[in-house]
């Protein structure tokens, strides 16, 4: 099976994990478990519930212990796009080339089902008590790495700085804060719970963490060389966004060409690791190539 | 002690757990942390902390594997209202006598702030996995009923109605649905979490979910009469916000008088339910019959 065929097959098993999870349609508050699935089932790469699959797989993880964090990683994703798109924020009316969640069900709604997706991730989380209550301390630490890495000291952290810094010229000091935060500290934790619900070393968790930095790392600064390359048929959502909204990028502080060659070194290095650990997984390293050339 | 010095003494308590757990002010995403402390250290009654710890010692719960709960429920409460006064929801400016959040911080900074409060109370819990390692069963049982309660199968959902239905006219089919959600479900986990915590068994977590379930009742129905009956300077907040909201509520529906007398009735209810535990706790007692006389 070629790389393309076997991620669209594990695509394909994360969309069925995801609708497992999704919340049942129905009750008063209908509404909501639809604009919860309008923009969870909207498409994407699924690249966090892949990378925390392969993590755990990596370390001999089995069973389905994984699936409702895989699901939970994906609703944290999703809640943070659908609040970065609402009018006092991004004021996005189109992503993954479908209206957003707030121009399709309206601005509360937006906030609302944000709201919903955040907590309904940890609820979701919570249903792994459940499956292997005799690992109930491995789910635990995996929990807690799911919330301090969305939270302020992670995703939600860079977002801020994100927001407030936009519109200034800013270092590169403060840029590599965002992205760390922004873009890496969700795929870190994905990878980090892999390894902590298959119960590897501390060491190993910790190799873990590193890569996915990298990874994280790298992914971001792509995006924002596809922001000025790609077209908006290719990426699903508007391009020049960054220029739009004045933002400093990688790309604006080092150059396209400068910013290509940490992209590639960063993947080197990430994959170097990988490889320093000794366990076979083609797959996972080359999902961590196909982000230097992907063009979506 | 009377009830009041009592009462006073114990919010006391409580703000010093929530500062106690509220992030350290610092680094590029301060703002966000100033923000999280201004809303959260607001004042308010501290009514969902205090009856979880009254729950948690009702069951003889020892030692302070509460305290991170104790601070997680005000978090989730205190972010509802956060997103509640946004210009897209409620587009209130003034909460507790105080400017609110979005009007202090900017409009994107109040629903970041509503999602890291959010956030942050989840992870905040989850410190008690490193309180008492050896309890990991019952935190999860704990967490869950926290992210359940809190989510579209309870305060969201209630939220979700209530925002939909807004300038309808609704039935009482459906304001019990609002009320019961919305309001009540925190304050059932609020009880139901102490009791776990403690160890109680499956009979008297269900008693305690009854007796919040009635408590949050009347105590919504007490913020009606007082939205009509109070004033602004007493309340610290606007009085006949239902009515410019063009809210149907349950005094709308039942007229004052009857609204008062179901406030009295479930109130009785759920102190003979408590009796019927055969536990000693004067002061929780106490606080259920308290919120039928408060005047804000």
């Amino acid at each position: 099976m070629s790389f393309k065929e076997e991620y669209e097959k594990k695509v394909e098993l994360i969309e069925e994990i995801l609708k497992k999870y999704l919340p049942v349609q129905e009750g008063y508050q209908k509404i909501i478990t639809e604009a919860m699935a309008y923009s969870l089932m909207a498409g994407g790469k699924r690249l966090r519930p892949m990378l925390m699959k392969e993590s755990f797989d990596l370390f001999g993880g089995e069973g389905d212990l994984i699936d409702p964090f895989m699901a939970a990683i994906e609703m944290i994703h999703t809640y943070s796009l659908v609040h970065d798109d609402l009018p006092a924020m991004d004021n996005d009316d189109y992503r993954r080339g479908r209206k957003t969640t707030h121009v399709v069900y309206g601005e509360d709604m937006g906030i609302l089902a944000g709201d919903a997706l955040l907590n309904y991730a940890f609820e979701t989380a919570c249903v792994a008590f459940d499956l292997e209550p005799e690992k109930s301390t491995r789910i635990g630490r995996a929990m807690k790495i799911l919330a301090e890495k969305a939270g302020i000291h992670g995703m939600i952290g860079g977002q801020v700085v994100d927001v407030k810094e936009s519109g200034h010229r800013i270092s590169e000091d403060v840029l590599d804060f965002i992205y760390r935060l922004k873009t890496g500290a969700l795929i870190e934790s994905s990878v980090m719970i892999g390894a902590v619900l298959a119960g590897a070393s501390e060491e190993e968790i910790s190799v873990m963490e590193s890569i996915a930095g990298k990874v994280g790392m790298a992914f971001q600064i792509q995006d924002d060389i596809l922001d000025i390359t790609s077209t908006t048929e290719m990426l699903g959502k508007p391009v020049h966004s960054d220029e739009k909204n004045e933002k400093t990028t990688y790309v604006t502080l080092k150059g396209i060409e400068e910013s290509r060659k940490d992209v590639e070194r960063l993947t080197a290095e990430a994959v170097g690791e990988l490889d320093g650990l000794g366990r076979e997984n083609e797959f996972l390293k080359d999902l961590i190539k196909w982000l230097v050339y992907r063009e979506k």
